[in-house]
This record gives C-alpha cells, structure tokens and sequence, in this order.
C-alpha cells in the first residue's frame, strides 16, 4: 500500500456493514456468502440441516437419499434375521447368506410399501418391526418430498456476474464497471443494486478496513432481461477519485455487490450477491456488447458466454488534475 | 416516421428500462414475458426445469408424466427381461411377448408400490432392480407432488388486460386508456400499476427506441374487485402531447404495463404485465361500461366478455392549439 | 336521507376505492370479501379451483375427497367388469353383484396401491387398465397433498372483528371505534389499519356513493397481542363532524376496515377485512374492557367473549356548536 | 422504586406498543411471543392447530405421530376383529389373543399400503372397511407430509441474543448494549433492529407501565455474518438519562428487541425478538470480543459460546452533571 495512501480517500467511511474493520480475508465470497466460520454451540445446532440439504448438488442430494435407502434396509434387515427368518414366510433357506438377501429384499419392500407379499411376517415381533418399518419408510418418503420442493421451488436469482470489473472510461472520466445476467427462463422486474467497497487502510501503523458505498448510475432498473452494466462514476463523492492504476493493484480492495429484485414467477424478492478483489478489476478496459438483433430483426439475442468480454480502452488523464 | 418527429416529444427519456435502446422487435410480449433469447451457457443451465414445468399446460404436463411412467417403465421391463423371467414367479410364459407384458406390468406395479405378488422378484438381481425401482418410484411420485403443489400455490393475478388500448376524450383533453379486470376468484387489494412507452425516434440518421414513464390519473387503488380503466391523461408531461392520429399510427410505440397486487388468498404480492403496440391503439374511441347492479340492488355484476367494448368517441381538437 | 345532507360533509372524497359510485349494495361483505360477481369467460376459466378448494370448510373438503374416491372406484370398477372378471385372479364369482363387489374392492387397492395380491389381473387389458389406475392414485393423492398443506400453510391473520362500531366519548369530542383481537395462537407484529368510509349521497338528485378515508388516533402498533381499539376520531376533518345520531341511522354508511400484519410464525403478511354498514353502528356506547391481569399478576388475560360487550355513554353535545 | 422517579423521565411515552398501560407481568417472554392467554370462544376456535404443530419440537412431534399411527390402527382391529376374522383370509385363529394381533397387523399393512396379502379381507364389510383404512392411511400420510415440509420450511432468524444486556461507557457517556448473533448456516442480509423499553412508574399513586422506543447508534447492517452489538446510548433523549445504578436495578423495566432480516436462503423476511427485564441489566459491564481472525487471516472465527463474556467496565461519572 502506497505511503500517504491514507489521505487519498476523503470519503466518510460507512459503519453499518456487519463486518468488523479487523476481521479478515476476503468479506464476501465470490458465490455471495460471508467468509466467516463459527465456533461453539453444537455442530447439530449450528447447522440447520434443511439449509444443508437445499445447498448440496442434485448428484449429492440423490446419493445421500440412495446411502441412507440402502443403510435403513441394512438395519432392518438384521434385526429381522435376528427375530429369526422362521418368522418370515417365503424365505429362501438354502444358506445364512441367501437368508439375509431375502430378509434384506423384505425389509425394502415393507419400507417402500410395495409389499409383493412373496415374503410377508408371520407372528407378533416380525408383524411388529414390520409395522414400525413401512410407518418410517412413509415418513422417510413425506420429508424426502418436502426436500424435493424445497429444492426446486426455492427462489433463486440465476445471475451470472461477470468475472471480473473493469476500469472504463465514462463521460469524462472513469468508472467501475461489472456486469451480470439473467441466465435462466426465469422473469426478474424492478432490479436494484446496492454497490460498497472495503478497503484496507493503515491508521496509526494497523491495518484495518474501511467501508464504503458506491454510488452507481443507475440504481433501478424495471425489466432484467438483458445484461445490466452496473456503472460507479469515478467522481470527487468517489473513495476511489485520487487511485490511480498502481493503487488499484497495491491496495486491499474489496467490491461487495448486491441485486435484488422481483421473480414473477415464483412471486417472491430473490437476492443475488458477489464480489471483487483487487486481482480481478481490469484497469484500462470496457465490456464488449453481449446482446444484438436476430437476424429477422423481431427479438433480442442475448449471448451469455460474451459476460466476460472485454476490450482494452484508453482512460482519461484525470489524475494529473486530482492530484495537482 | 413523420420528418421533424423527434421535436414533437420534449420530456427527457428514462434509462432504466432495462432494455437497450437499440434491442428489437416488441420489447414485452403481449403475455408479458420479454421478448429475449438468450443463446450461449449449455441448454441445461439456461433453463430451470422448474419453472419450465410450471409454465407448461396442464394437458401437456399431464402428458409429460404419463409419457415418462411408460419410459421408466419399458427400461425396467426391459431390465428384468434381461435378468431373466425365471427370476420372476408368476410369469405366464406361454411365449416371449407374454413374458415381455409381465414383466412390464411387474415393473409398473412395483414403480407404484402397488406389488400385487401375483408376479414377484426372487433371487438377488431381480430383487435387487425390483428394491431400487420401488424407491425410484416413490422418489418421482415425491417430485410429481411437488410439481403438482408448485403449479397450483403459485401465486398469479389472474388479470385479463384489454386487448386494446384506446385514445379517448378526458376532461378537456385526449387520454391514453387500457382496462384490466380480474378474471378469478381472488381477492385482490392494493393495486399499483406502471406504465412506460418505448417510442422508436430516428437520431442522427439511425432508428432508437425511447423510454418514457407515463403518468396515470390513479396509480394505486385500495380493491381490485371491479375493472380497473388505467389513464394516461395526454397532457404537456406527456411524450404523446404533440402527436396526432397519424403519429399514433405510423411511429413505432410500445406501451408497457405492470399491475402489482397483493392477492389476499396466497398473502403475496403478484404482478402482472403486457404491452400494446401502434396497431392495438384505437384512436378516437371509449370503453363502454363492463359492471352494472344486479336485479334486486344487492351485488355489482363485473361482465368479464365486455372488457374490449368500446364506441368511438370524438377527441377534441387540441392539436392545432399545440402545434401552433 | 336528510335533505341538505350534502352540505354537512366538507371533506374531499377519494377515488382510489376500486369500486364505482354507482356500484350497488354493500361494496365489503362482512367476511372481507368484495359484493361483486362475476359474468362471462367461462366458469372453468372464472374459477380458481384451487382457491375454491383453499375455502372450502374442512368438513366439505374431505367429503369431496370422499366422494371422488368413491366414484372413481366406480367407474374403474365398471371398466374392469366390462373386461371380464375372468382377467382378475381370486374374484368371487358366486354371482354377479359379487363379482362387482370383488372388482370394486379390487380397483380401491389398485388405486391406494395396496395391492393384497388376493385378487390381481391377469392378461394384457385388465394389467394396463390397473397400471394405469395405480398411477392416476397416486398422482391423486400427490394433488391431495398440495391441497392439504396449501389448506393449513395459508397465511391468515385469524382476527376477530367485533361486530358493532361505536360513537363513543372521546376527548372533548366523539370517536367512531372498532376493535379487533387476534384469537388463535399466531404472533402478529407491525400491525397496521387502513379505515375508510362509502357514504351514499345524492347528488343532482341521483343517488352515488362517495369514499373518504378515515383518520385513525394509532395507525400502526408493534404488537397485536391485546385487543386493538381501532378510533376515527370524528373531528373537524372527518365526513362525520357534522352528523347526528340520526344522520348515522337514516344514511347509508359503509364502514372498511383492512387489517394488514406480519404473522411470525408464516413470516409473511396477512391481511384482513371486514364493514360495518349503518344498522351495525351503535351511537353513543363504549366499548367494555375485554383484558384483566391473572390472579397472581404473572400474565395477562384476554377474554375474546367480551370482544362484543359495549355499555351506554354520554356522548358530548358537540353538534349544537359546529352546526350554529 | 425510588420516589420522585417519574420526573427523571422527560421523554413522550409512546402509545403504539400494542399493550395497555395496566397489563401485568413481562410483556414479551424471553423467546419473543407475548405474555398473554387468551380465554373465550372454543378451545378448537382458539388453536391453530398448524401453528401447534410448528412449534412442538422435533421428538414430541415424531412421538404424537407414532402414537396416533398405533391408535388409529387399534380402532380398526377393533373394527375387523368385530365384523369377524372369518371375513379375512391368513388369519392366525389359534386363540383370541392370536387373533386381535393379526387384525392389528392386517389394519396397519393396510393403512400403510403395504398390503403383503397374506392377511386379506374377503367379502363386503371387511372390504369395505379396508378401502376406507387405506385412503384414510393415505390422506393421514398426505396431511404429514405437508406437516414435515411446514415445519422444515418455516423460515426463522436462527439469532442467539444474549442473555443479559449491559450498561457499558460509550464515548464520553453511557450505553444500553446487548448482542445478537445468527448460529446457523443461513445467510441474512438488510437487517434492522427496533428497540424499546416498557418503564413503570407511579401516576396519581397508580402503577402503570410507559413504553418508550429507544434510538439506536445503528439501526441497519448490510449482513448479519457476525455478532452485532445493538447500541443505545444514553443520551438526553433517553429516558434512562438520568437513571443511576439503583434505578436500573428497583424498577420494573423490560427492553424489547426485535431484528428483521431478509434470509436468502428462504427468500423471506424473518423476525425474531427478545426482551430483557431489570435483573437481566448488568450495570458498568462490556462485551468481550467474540470473533477473531483464524490462524491463516483468510477467514473469521464467530464464537458462539462467547456471546455472554462481559467483563466490569468503569461508567464515567455523568449522574452528577445531570441531576446538579
């Protein structure tokens, strides 16, 4: 961090971010969640397992629902062959291993309440554990359900952010810039972004970070159809009026950035969040247009792999004048 | 595009639609989605099948689940022909055809956990298949259920929007008018309404859409239970104060509405949009009446089938007085 | 109507009301819900089946269902005689009501996917027949899952609305009141009210309703735990200043009252309605106080009983002053 | 309560508080709902029972639900064992005893719809009532599923308060400070805090309670990652200004927190409040630190176990100033 660096910034630091001056590492991670772990309580308290089982990847989902079928019918299955198969009708008794398959294949036809019958109890105790199984395994299928729609009827904003922000010339001057887009089949109205940075500075010799909002162009938008290019005008109510290019890179910066806005379809506010570290804003670029006409000139096309495009751009001389 | 057009409008356009200025075709489709494609990512990513299924007819999704039950069904019986049928008690095999038919009505009453037992599994493999089939099925009744929830709790407006716009006389002057209804039994309340205008002008040689808000008479109205005739009064805030007949016909405009309600039965906010292109605005014209008291004085009757009645109306000459 | 009743209301009427001044009857019923009904469309597209079904009392509810599970058994039980009983194994074949009976008792276990296996089908047509039924079962009861939980997880403010408003005392002056309490066990915070009134005037000898909104003395509250006295004073800016006990009676007042909250519990907000017309005012009465500490002053009491109970009070003679 | 006291108090009481002015004990429990009982209308009329079944907690609601299966199931072998075993093919008719265990068991594979067939009714009765038990089996399933999907889904703050707060030095002066922090892996964002105080003082000899709403040094944060210290300082417009250490401790005071934030997880706003009554106030006390970097600085450890630590803290002598 550049000496005297301090002074740059004559902005009022805002206070309400949640976030100690001295916490560290990134704020924000890049898929929106604060980098902060906790301690104490009890993993069972600390985790709400609803909120485990909505995060976790269709592929992981499904294989956790297969490993718990798979170790719910090996429980039962033991204790059915320990109540002794003699109490099951239909078994295979050939040997102690087909015995198990067969109690085994008993035990997930009760639990699944297909109950072929081929193999059914016979007397209290087995009558008994199958009567508790097929009650657990409608249970098991009414909470697998509620997580199915859990899952899929969350409300999500399916943003895609550009990777990185760039530096861009604007009006006279420069401006932060990133964009971001809807990428699903799903219809956002009435947009807003709110834009802060972190920024660390040294007071009396500590590293500490300050927060900072952005003022952006446009705040609000009525349709989120196409991309949105959130733009902060670089100008005097800016933290960053006196950075010059060496500042961006040198200095410990973090843009937080929030949208909010209105799903029709699932009638609900959705929030999206991200963020930039100083490593991945391009100083000296502009965004190249991601959307254009179709060929019949009767919709808009818009190219989502084009997010991350960008053109080398000249900026204005404007630091000369700040810093005089 | 009448020459000189662009001196008509003098009110500052707006920025944030959210669409570009030089986007084509209709902005917002008549259903109000808008009028995007989006290209680029993988199909699998760009679509939420969720929302995909929601959107579907009932007659199509009805359609969809059956076509997959007969699917997963030829692959199981399949599956199980392959195993072999004399893993199977029961089959009648009198020759393979029946066999085949066995083992698929098998596999189906196993997928719905119905399990008769006239044809059951014996040995590992096929009640192996059998054991997974069984929790398959239950998995995708699961996700049926909440399909079938999400289709039907989501929460909508259930508005008919008038499939014309008309320019009608208003106290001394012209306004822009639509009409809305609801169509349901839902209970609507605190009703807002937007409207905005793309008009396409020529700058500098090249064609470009506009954006301009449009003031109505009422923006908010407490019950939602009879129409709804939203006014744009045509005054001097309003881009369309200059415009004559011929301009409403020969220019490329686009009104665009949004009514957000809060419906009393899902306790949620629903929006609901559409737009209206130059050929879908009557010049000269008024809505005629759409409710009117009942025999016996006791309830208002809302006729939802004359929601487009409208009679020409005489406009005052107001344009030479403008245009002088 | 007094004749010269016009003059006595000085306050500007509102046009936000969503009803016509021509609209006929009661404009709220007493259940909150809007006194309009609905013509043409059709009536499948007028109704929202699944509002219809979220209103239903629990009794009539579980008839339908009843009753649908019945019949559909019915008609299946009907295709499978057609088929002939000889496709089903284990039927009763005594005589032919038997056979019918076994076949109806048959197409229920294929419906729930029970499936005893006592009677089972053999052949082709009888087996579709039944895979299909399984399926539509259970798919059935996938929809009656999304209406139960749609029933009991619909947000309601469960308020009780006393059934009378009151002119009582208040101040110097007089005050319309109403009140409300919540009756269940939900937790209602950041309540807030909307009153406001239709009062049917003539004018140039037609009869027309005219709203005003109504001023509360508290508009919001933190909790909705207690009752909630709901007070219009009726001061100089209210339509009522210069009413007479008889202006209350002879003329057609429609009180509305909206109750909007958020439901801790739902975490959403809930909204409630009801009217008081004229006949459902009492002029000059109190209400009694319907809370008392318990017995050893640990909690309070709240007597919904007492939500109705009003005694007789003085009004001020105020009337005398504003109308010199 | 010391005499002289209600004049230490300059601030307007505000009404809005929802509670009256004579209620008695807390007003808010320490888990956020209010004292109050309601008594009147029906003990049905008065419970959701949805609500109810929310809010048991995880292992009363599982046992209700067993014991509700084991009844139900009692009832109908009740039932078969009365229409006759003779009318149910498998019965084991070794003795009575052996009997009732059978219809007990054919009654719940008939409810879960397992149906293995070995047991299975014959003729009309018992038929009959099988097909009642298997669709109430599967309507009670049904009515589970929306009951474990409601209670999983109910969106909830999840924030640990402290459980006491403290009067801390703050600046030149004192302040009111307690602390919250989310122990869950949810992620809030926007949350907001409102605080207030119910104070009770004598009027005319009369115990009654003023509430006060209390301003907060921060009322909004961005995220709620890590603990958040509501701070109220105790500034002129306080009214504890003048409140000495013996104050806090003989009167009745009760604060009242509650924080709303949006979690993103749910999409939805949730609340959750508190409340701290005169022995939960510490006096010259400040919070410990609760979260530190970890051993890397790339992330921020939140101790949940520290969110009580306080250690004494000197409070600058401003009584004396004040009461001069």
């Amino acid at each position: 961090m550049a000496r005297g660096f301090r002074q740059k910034i004559r902005q009022k630091n805002t206070e309400n971010s949640g976030f100690g001056s001295n916490a560290s590492g990134r704020f924000i991670n890049k898929d929106g969640l604060p980098n902060v772990k906790r301690r104490g309580v009890n993993v069972f308290n600390r985790l709400s397992w609803y909120h485990t089982m909505l995060n976790l990847s269709t592929f992981r989902f499904l294989s956790y629902l297969m490993v718990a079928y798979i170790l719910i019918n090996l429980v039962f299955a033991m204790i059915y062959y320990l109540i002794g198969v003699e109490h099951l009708t239909g078994i295979d008794k050939s040997d102690p291993l087909n015995e198990f398959i067969d109690v085994f294949f008993f035990s997930s036809q009760t639990f699944t309440t297909v109950g072929y019958g081929r193999i059914a109890p016979v007397g209290f105790t087995a009558s008994l554990v199958a009567t508790f199984e097929a009650f657990l395994g409608l249970l098991t299928f009414a909470i697998a359900t509620g997580l199915f729609y859990g899952r899929f009827s969350r409300p999500r904003a399916y943003l895609r952010f550009s990777d990185i922000a760039v530096i861009a010339p604007f009006k006279e001057s420069r401006a932060l810039m990133l964009r971001l887009a809807p990428y699903k089949n799903n219809a956002l109205t009435d947009a807003d972004v709110i834009v802060s940075t972190a920024i660390e500075v040294i007071e009396n010799g500590v590293p500490k970070s300050n927060f900072y909002s952005l003022k952006t162009h446009l705040s609000k938008i009525n349709t989120l159809a196409l991309n949105w290019t959130v733009v902060h005008e670089i100008k005097e109510d800016s933290p960053f009026y006196a950075f010059s290019e060496d500042d961006f890179k040198s200095t410990d910066i973090e843009i937080i950035v929030q949208v909010r806005a209105f799903d029709e379809v699932f009638s609900n506010t959705v929030v999206q969040r991200s963020s930039y570290v100083s490593k991945e804003i391009v100083y000296g670029a502009k965004f190249a247009p991601m959307y254009y006409p179709d060929n019949n000139d009767q919709t808009t096309i818009l190219d989502l792999d084009k997010i991350n495009d960008y053109q080398k751009a000249d900026l204005p001389a404007v630091l000369e004048t700040i810093n005089k």
